[in-house]
């Protein structure tokens, strides 16, 4: 991720994991705390390519991650500690969520077009 | 779009357009009507399946909308007031931006694990 919340991914394809969920109010420490270590896990996993991540005040958030490979993917849904937090997820900090495992085809930044 | 701000989408495949932003602080209401307009003509186009959106409060934001098809995205960057808006944002609106066009493979929600 660089410094201004903006991933750098290569040229397509590869893959995109969208991920939307409501907030609960439900303990905003730990889940920040939480947050911040699967952003740091996740970089360090292999074929990780970047995150971006927004949610508003309204608590629905978005975030994507970028992967190489689907394998990538699947390897980051099972590391036991991100199961931990999909656990707590389910079971504390989301009212609802959707996810979506998507092949990026095309991309272009502001300037590019 | 539901009351709740997720997307109701068809079981895969389908499209979906990544649209990360980062607002500069430009004037906040034109910005905000334009949006606001802006979903609604897209819920009007041939092929729209939904949108989800979120902007924290450091200005970075995603929408991700989502087409049956990769026809139906190109017919709505073509549209007229589409164009005019996205004018805006090149000029306006927007520091940075990122757009990226995926296939969905495959997804699943809360309780659907």
């Amino acid at each position: 991720m660089s410094a201004s919340g903006f991933a750098t991914t290569p040229k397509p394809p590869y893959y995109a994991v969208i991920f939307t969920s409501l907030r609960t109010t439900a303990e905003p420490e730990a889940y920040a705390r939480m947050a911040e270590r699967m952003v740091e896990l996740a970089q360090q996993q292999p074929g990780f390519l970047g995150v971006e991540s927004a949610r508003g005040s309204d608590g629905l958030g978005i975030t994507v991650s970028y992967w190489e490979t689907e394998a990538a993917i699947a390897a980051w849904k099972a590391h036991w500690e991100h199961r931990e937090a999909q656990a707590l997820g389910h079971e504390r900090w989301y009212g609802h969520f959707e996810m979506r495992v998507a092949r990026v085809e095309r991309g272009y930044g502001m300037g590019e077009r």
